[in-house]
């Protein structure tokens, strides 16, 4: 039997409380990211009184003052009294990760978020109940096309792809070094969106070129907003699904077999294959589910996001191997990093 | 400098992206609860198979299986596996809070989380910048009217009374028995709603006479749906702003003076002490914030929902004890239950 939350709930549940409150807790950092709460405390040079904080932003002082306390709860902002005013100041986390100005910023992951998955989520019963995507309902959306749907417009392109961009900020370093891939000289991430988790492939493996090959108006966006002067990456615009695709060494699918069914998965991987140089190999980046099911809960709430927002689902790591097998690699290898995402390597 | 978020999160914000996920996990129980998960695993004899569950509520198998898994990461579920297969059953919690038949079920307040709280958070945004509730945003209502909102349709009205109902049935013996309020022999439960909180009253003091005083339309629906066989509460019609107030020895005012703006909370609290017998009293319930305001997180996020639905706000006690001297009462005491609400005595 497994564990389960301890009998002390009987008798009064804080524990239930606490996760109804769940979507609060989310909606407070998500808001104050928005606002630019933590970038207007990390640019000032010293705490903020809410007023003050209210001031910068054009927003209601009593509002927030009641923002800025529940982050002081959570530990999030830090508050000091003096003379019965309360001046708050960010956090080294704060700065580190919800400040939009910091290399490793998690504002566009937050944004999305907050303004696609959040309202995606709130038609969870019916994802539920009838085993597909919540576009149409949500979004007014298409559910048979789902990349339509997530890029509906430049904007949500764009949000997307921060969203994708923030993820290898913080994952892209464990990703890369899970295996040593110094052997393979010319490397394509299909798929690969903003570039973000190439640009750590290429800062790990300066010897190997590293090739995005992605949608064409996924491409241009992300030369319009993604790529850096002196990028050390190349970026290839092609459908990998609907077109060819070209040789290389090694092949990166990061978050793309969870989006969709087997029979599509199995026909990319072989077509993979193909292009793949004999003795190269192939990268499946996903959040793999434990083989008995029973976990990590990140992955497990990734698979009902697939759910509501895809026509796919998160696996444990053999579904991965059989399908890699099957597709014609050999001597598949698991690493799981104990983060988010978890890597696959398997060899032509 | 107040104690914040581990430093280990610099090297990945673990927690951060728990806190992200939080509205995520509050949906997943959210939507059980309203399929019915928590009902149909309670009836069965045995563990159920998602294929078992997903038939018995004529949803779609991989969603529920999804779901479960989930809630089963979270401990509210376990699972055994018997040749391949996963069962699932529930457990003493799931039982005793989330199924709809249990006496101690919390099915309403979690509906009314679901589809009333969540979507007026997803304005919370605008809420701060504003300053002002987002009836008219999220549900097209007159933002003055809170209560026009709150109570739109006979169905609204009844889920809203279902929340307070909820919340009686885990909090209001601690509330009711915070004092003793034996010597008061009438008692008023002003806007006393579905009566949950004078019936604990009433059990815990049978010789008392205990009232609920409400809006009309609120007191026939209370009578429709929630007023039990030998009901040990009575029902008055009433509007205790805008018409008179009976007199009593003793009256309640719970969770009614964090909706509204000080100016019209100290007429309502003279008007009541107006209505008091001599050596009669008042006992006023809230989650109420420290002193310096620094938690509990609850009645801060409690706060910000005051923000998002009405024109109030949480406060501290010493906001209450200045209140009610000001309204003539004396001798105010304050008892913090350490769960979800607190609550004040004040004599006459």
């Amino acid at each position: 039997m497994a564990e389960h939350l301890s009998q002390s709930e009987l008798d009064y549940p804080f524990k239930l409380l606490e996760y109804f409150n769940g979507f609060r807790i989310s909606k407070v950092i998500f808001s104050a990211c928005e606002l630019g709460v933590f970038d207007v405390l990390l640019q000032s040079q010293k705490p903020m009184s809410s007023g003050e904080v209210a001031q910068k932003l054009t927003a209601n002082e009593g509002g927030i003052e009641r923002l800025l306390d529940v982050l002081v709860a959570i530990e999030i902002v830090e508050v000091e009294q003096l003379h019965g005013t309360a001046y708050y100041s960010s956090t080294d986390v704060a700065n580190l990760y919800l400040a939009k100005s910091s290399p490793k910023s998690l504002h566009n992951l937050i944004m999305y978020y907050s303004q696609t998955i959040y309202p995606l989520w709130n038609n969870l019963v019916d994802a539920v109940r009838e085993g597909k995507n919540q576009n149409e309902r949500t979004f007014g959306l298409p559910s048979e096309e789902i990349f339509s749907a997530i890029y509906r417009s430049e904007e949500e392109m764009l949000k997307f792809m921060g969203l994708m961009n923030s993820t290898w900020v913080i994952d892209g370093h464990d990703i890369v070094t899970a295996f040593d891939l110094s052997c393979f000289k010319s490397i394509i991430d299909l798929g690969g969106c903003s570039g973000a988790l190439a640009r750590e492939l290429a800062k790990e493996y300066p010897s190997s070129t590293v090739t995005v090959l992605d949608l064409p108006n996924v491409v241009q966006t992300a030369q319009r907003h993604f790529v850096q002067q002196d990028d050390t990456v190349q970026f290839q615009e092609g459908d990998f699904f609907e077109g060819e695709i070209p040789t290389a060494d090694l092949f990166i699918l990061a978050r793309i077999i969870h989006d969709w069914k087997e029979e599509k998965n199995l026909k990319l991987l072989k077509k993979v294959h193909t292009a793949c140089h004999p003795g190269g190999g192939i990268l499946i980046v996903e959040a793999m589910l434990f083989e008995n099911r029973r976990g990590p809960t990140m992955a497990q709430i990734f698979s009902l996001n697939m759910l509501v927002q895809t026509e796919g689902k998160e696996h444990p790591p053999s579904h991965y191997t059989r399908l890699l097998t099957e597709a014609g690699f050999r001597d598949a290898q698991v690493c799981r990093t104990g983060k988010s995402y978890d890597a696959i390597l398997a060899l032509k």
